[in-house]
């Protein structure tokens, strides 16, 4: 299990003024920090760009790519925001995130076909949302692995993630179940008939209920992640307790 | 997952002068605490018994079934104190354990076929020791439960506990790494055909140090396992921040 760093996002302030007013020097501070802390990947994440400032995930990607070699995760809903990043990119990065939504299979499929790059399959519907049931899943799942390999993808260059709910959501536990079963299902093999990659954002649980909720509990809905095959985890890696369980999860799950 | 309380084990001083004394309300106290506690059976184990003391199993048994209903695991490597424990139980335990040892294949097996009992299969070689590989593990797995099935049991009444490691032992987290895939493979049903059920006792990991290592690398190792399809956590039930935990996987795990 890879650990990704998921700190380089526009939610954050200092992230969002340093976008603002380009300055590099704090995103490139922050992403030595997530080097430093652990992370094998960074997930660049700018937010809403209006469509004057869709230069600034190229803007993210220089900065960055200055100070550390980490592979890049490009992380926009935006094709062109993604556009312009892959443009920066000295190594292909990994394309965060298609849909079955058809805007994003009409304009970002063709991107990561393009550039060859690898890319995430959020598994939500034509309308966004999170099929909350594994049937549900596996059938978006399918779908858009049809839709990939059609464009000219390969299943090495896919990269699953079954979308954790928010602990706002109803039913976040049978949800968090269904999330587990399709990573157990995709890891196995037994859906595609080889293990196929998975990605979780374990930062959704507690995405504006940190004051409220421990981190205990992201802690272990990510053991359970791993457990059931998890490839690659996208976490606060500058939450030390988090880290430090990670990398026992690490050892655990790699070792053989 | 189900959890099984370890707490009532001759180990424990309190629980050892019981014994000794034929006093059943200390026990009865930690039943009553460990199923408020939210077990849903109890490991009876008290510990190495001399010839003269082997009824203490039968003690044990009914001083718990006075106050609990509360299905049991007879816990003892000693064929004679689990035939003690049996004779007292007033519905079917769970023995614990088989091995590939000679003399527990031809005592200890018998008893489980007389009685028609669940059975654990501990995936320890014929001279007690845990093979080290997932390999070695599949080769006792296969072995016990062929003895077993040409003994006259079930699949049913088969339950596999690939043996957790201790802290101290070499290679503590490649080894639990084959313990997570051993776990993953039994319950994905790839090893028999059909899923099998799977115990892991988790107190072994920390056994005699725990006042040098933290809880959580319990609960983080608990929960790769249950990630990984564990069926029963044979633990601490009296540990809160463990049960907590605990409880939070498996309402993950058993929802859908």
């Amino acid at each position: 299990m890879l650990l990704a760093a998921d700190n380089l996002t526009g939610a954050h302030p200092v992230m969002a003024q340093a976008l603002r007013d380009l300055d590099p020097r704090p995103l490139q501070d922050l992403a030595r920090r997530c080097a430093a802390a652990g992370a094998r990947m960074l997930d660049l994440n700018p937010g809403y760009l209006s469509p004057r400032f869709e230069d600034r995930m190229a803007f993210l990607v220089d900065a960055v790519q200055e100070v550390t070699d980490l592979p890049l995760i490009l992380d926009s809903p935006n094709p062109r925001v993604l556009a312009r990043g892959l443009a920066a990119c000295r190594e292909n990065p990994l394309l965060n995130a298609l849909t079955l939504e058809e805007a994003k299979l009409q304009e970002i499929l063709p991107l990561a076909v393009e550039h060859q790059t690898r890319i995430v399959l959020l598994l939500l519907d034509e309308k966004s949302r999170p099929p909350p049931s594994l049937e549900g899943k596996v059938a978006v799942a399918l779908e858009l692995r049809e839709r990939a390999l059609d464009a000219g993808l390969t299943d090495r260059q896919l990269i699953f993630d079954p979308v954790l709910p928010n602990l706002r959501w109803p039913e976040v536990w049978p949800q968090t179940g269904a999330v587990l079963r399709m990573v157990r299902y995709l890891a196995s093999g037994a859906l595609f008939g080889a293990p196929a990659r998975t990605m979780v954002g374990l930062s959704n649980l507690r995405s504006g209920l940190r004051k409220i909720y421990p981190v205990q509990m992201e802690i272990t809905v990510m053991a359970l992640l791993a457990g059931a095959g998890l490839s690659l985890a996208l976490i606060d890696v500058l939450d030390p307790d988090l880290v430090e369980q990670a990398q026992l999860m690490t050892q655990v799950v790699e070792s053989s």
